[in-house]
């Protein structure tokens, strides 16, 4: 595995950043774009990922009481028109189903069997949902409905990137009516404390939780809540959203509920999801420039174990060491799952262990005659530089798996921290504002400053000027009060007074 | 619990069949039809059942080296023309998207940004994955291909009904590819063997594996295996398919490869799914005229204990007492998950057990001041009748907990084989045979006899004059020797010489 001297990806992260995450999803045999326009496909090793998100996810909805079910993909488009803010949001990006069948017409295949209502492919669900539930709820005594599904959904974008922004994407959209405000808005903010939950202790992101400004709330809502997550970029990815919805989808759906006054009064819903979206910021957190780095609590696997024999009389004294010591390992657990163990006997030489280092597998154990004979294996830890391996007495290494999981897993999220805080800067200033996101001649080329905590007086036309003059926007209105301060200074802006500080960065 | 004399379902099957179906759907709170024509919306109750079916069918395939991955929603209309029988078989019920956005016009909004190429919304994935298998596959080295999807579906289909054909549904998928015909067939056939499994390990539905005849064959496929189910209206329903698909879709996908010889070789694949009409099977294979049975292998919950007060003075004894039972029942496994438990406190006198009998769970427990007295608890089991409930001390209750599933488990297994068999002839003669699908005069009105064990020629003018004359098809010519007999006697149709017994029914 030593040989290679240049980085395992091309070009690298200082040279050009954009093409290196590209890279990286190829390398790591993530996904690959289709040739329908926008929608990817997700290989195994990728989706792997997403089905240790939904079972992670699932687990913490299931415990907060929340159901699972499922809901038509169509939507009748008479439905979304119901809530004037939704459907302006949505209308411009959005796959339309006008036809049930196809007919031949000069020898090819034509749409045929025309809808009289066209059916939208859902963008997002508020509006069938709330169709249902507005049969589902008749009194008090019906809620709280606490529901998620998990599912596709179609967004027609204009310029999609894999993972970050694709037309077709998976995700889980949890859907809530309640009696009152005060129970929505904890519901919202409960959710939003599960996605933080999601993305510091199994992605290891470090992510700010806040409130979206006017201008970036969800279509509809009367409130967004959200974390954000810094790229090593230094731009914003938005992990994760919970919306209050006020009454507007339970007027736009009709949910009515008898209260137990016995007057008829309508309902207060909420919406929250993370999707597909997370893997682009974990590739975007964590990788470098020798592929992906998986932390451990999503990581599809924990361990390759890697045979060497180069005489074949060796084989079978090698293999059965391997064997048995798969068979150990995977009787371990890490994060309630049973360790994962994949073996490697392909003789391909180097390219086997650069194969895994880009794939981005915590732990590589390198086992040859000679490490038998010593009762040890040979460690690569892949959050380690790639030359840093070590021998380690086979048993303590088994017995020390979790433990060694566990590190790995803080190392990167301690280091994403890190970066973090190396590039948030509390700016009260315009012009150093103004400087901070101009490009500066550092070793990333293109490469501004990151995030900026400062005041904001809460006028959109700065958050506009802001966003026209640098295309820097508010990520959030950070709840941390430590991060957000006192109502008082100046507008970084305007120099007016100040409602507290925001979270300003360019973002995905 | 015991006064209602009737039975909670109305009209009963042997009153309607059709009708008692859709009333159990509803009664048991599985599902509802949605204002999305053919489009069904799976709550809670029901979706829990997929969510059991997916967990147990995904550990069988893990076990079996399949992966899970993810591919497009929408298929280019051309990818679907590659292969002239399956654009055949599914072009006259496909959902096509023509547009990919709304514009407002005369105070509504319509469909604009027309595509140049149509997109259809995927009946089943084979080209669309076909495409990606074709760029993965390089060399024998790759092969074999084994993966998986879970993802929804559209067809259009006219004519729908709850779970059994819906215009969208959820299901599985898979895809493999392979270097020969032989493994190919193979993988095929063990994928028919772990949805038996399913069947009858899970579901308690017994099956029979069998190929289909020419005509009934899966569009596009050489040999489709399957797997059919008898309803209590003795009807067939196919429960899962399996299809050898030769080396049709690597021909129209071009998925080739270089041979150990290095020869450029066109690869074999095969296909296999089951889905939520599996759900529909379940429903009609043990549900009675009080509502859903579920066999605890995937039910939602197992048990419900149902806290029983008169006096407000013994409401703190009885809930202490039944949050200890929960807790200690948690603790216990059955068929790998642990005992799921309900806990209903809702005063609403007798309803509250009606409820979950017609929510079909297995045991329902009911814990009142005099049963803690005697530490026992006063047990209902669901396959037996609503009046047969029994005192049993409570920690032999705990104690055989896994025992007791697995005998309700056990008996609605044997009860559907035995109906099974009570409704399946062999029949030679084709006068008897005309009469056993006659509708009889008996209990049941409109129904007939069920399975027919038949001698058939192989030719398919017999089939069909079979199907026109009495809306009879040939389910399948089964595998098991005992059922398709030898390859003499006269076909049940013709009198020419037949090759074996095909399994004639009506079906869903």
């Amino acid at each position: 595995m030593g040989k290679q001297e240049q980085a395992a990806i091309s070009p690298t992260r200082a040279e050009n950043y954009s093409e290196w995450y590209q890279q990286v999803v190829k390398a790591a045999d993530l996904a690959e774009t289709s040739p329908v326009r926008g929608c990817m496909v997700i290989k195994p090793w990728g989706y792997a990922i997403w089905e240790n998100i939904r079972q992670a996810l699932d687990g913490m909805f299931k415990a907060a009481g929340v159901k699972n079910a499922y809901f038509p993909l169509f939507i009748p488009l008479e439905f979304l028109e119901r809530e004037a803010e939704h459907v302006e949001g949505f209308a411009k990006e959005c796959a339309v189903v006008t036809h049930h069948r196809l007919e031949a017409k000069d020898g090819r295949l034509v749409p045929a069997g025309e809808l009289t209502e066209p059916l939208v492919v859902r963008p997002t669900s508020e509006t069938i949902i709330g169709e249902s539930f507005s049969r589902w709820v008749k009194s008090y005594r019906d809620l709280p409905v606490l529901i998620n599904q998990w599912a596709n959904v179609v967004r027609w974008e204009m310029r999609t990137r894999i993972f970050l922004r694709t037309s077709e994407f998976l995700w889980q959209e949890g859907h809530t009516v309640h009696a009152d405000a005060a129970e929505a808005m904890e519901l919202a903010r409960h959710m939003l404390n599960l996605y933080e939950k999601l993305a510091t202790d199994y992605l290891a992101i470090p992510v700010i939780k806040g409130n979206k400004s006017d201008s970036e709330r969800f279509p509809g809502a009367v409130e967004t809540f959200c974390i954000e997550a810094m790229m090593q970029d230094r731009k914003a990815l938005q992990a994760g959203t919970s919306h209050f919805l006020g009454q507007n989808f339970a007027r736009a759906s009709k949910i009515l509920f008898q209260s137990e006054q016995g007057k008829e009064e309508l309902a207060w819903t909420t919406s929250w999801g993370v999707s597909t979206r997370l893997i682009g910021g974990l590739i975007m957190c964590h990788a470098d420039d020798d592929g992906m780095i998986m932390p451990p609590a999503i990581a599809p696997a924990h361990v390759v174990l890697l045979p060497i024999f180069k005489k074949d009389s060796d084989r079978e004294t090698v293999m059965a060491y391997t064997d048995t010591l798969a068979a150990r390992l995977r009787e371990k657990q890490y994060m309630g799952r049973p360790v994962g163990v994949e073996i490697d006997t392909r003789d391909i030489g180097g390219a086997r262990g650069w194969e895994w280092i880009k794939k981005g597998i915590p732990l590589r154990v390198e086992i040859g005659p000679k490490d038998i004979e010593k009762q040890s294996v040979f460690v690569g830890r892949r959050d380690m530089g790639h030359r840093e391996k070590m021998s380690v007495p086979t048993d303590r290494f088994v017995e020390d798996i979790a433990d060694t999981l566990a590190a790995v897993q803080h190392t990167l999220y301690q280091r994403a921290l890190e970066f973090r805080a190396a590039h948030t800067v509390t700016i009260d200033d315009k012009k150093a504002f103004y400087d901070f996101f101009t490009p500066q001649n550092t070793d990333m080329p293109e490469i501004h400053g990151g995030f900026a905590l400062s005041p904001w007086c809460r006028d959109p036309a700065c958050e506009a000027a802001i966003k026209d003059d640098l295309s820097v926007t508010i990520r959030c209105l950070p709840h941390d009060e430590a991060l957000r301060g006192a109502d008082a200074g100046s507008c970084v802006c305007c120099g007016k007074t100040a409602k507290g500080r925001a979270v300003f960065a360019k973002a995905y």
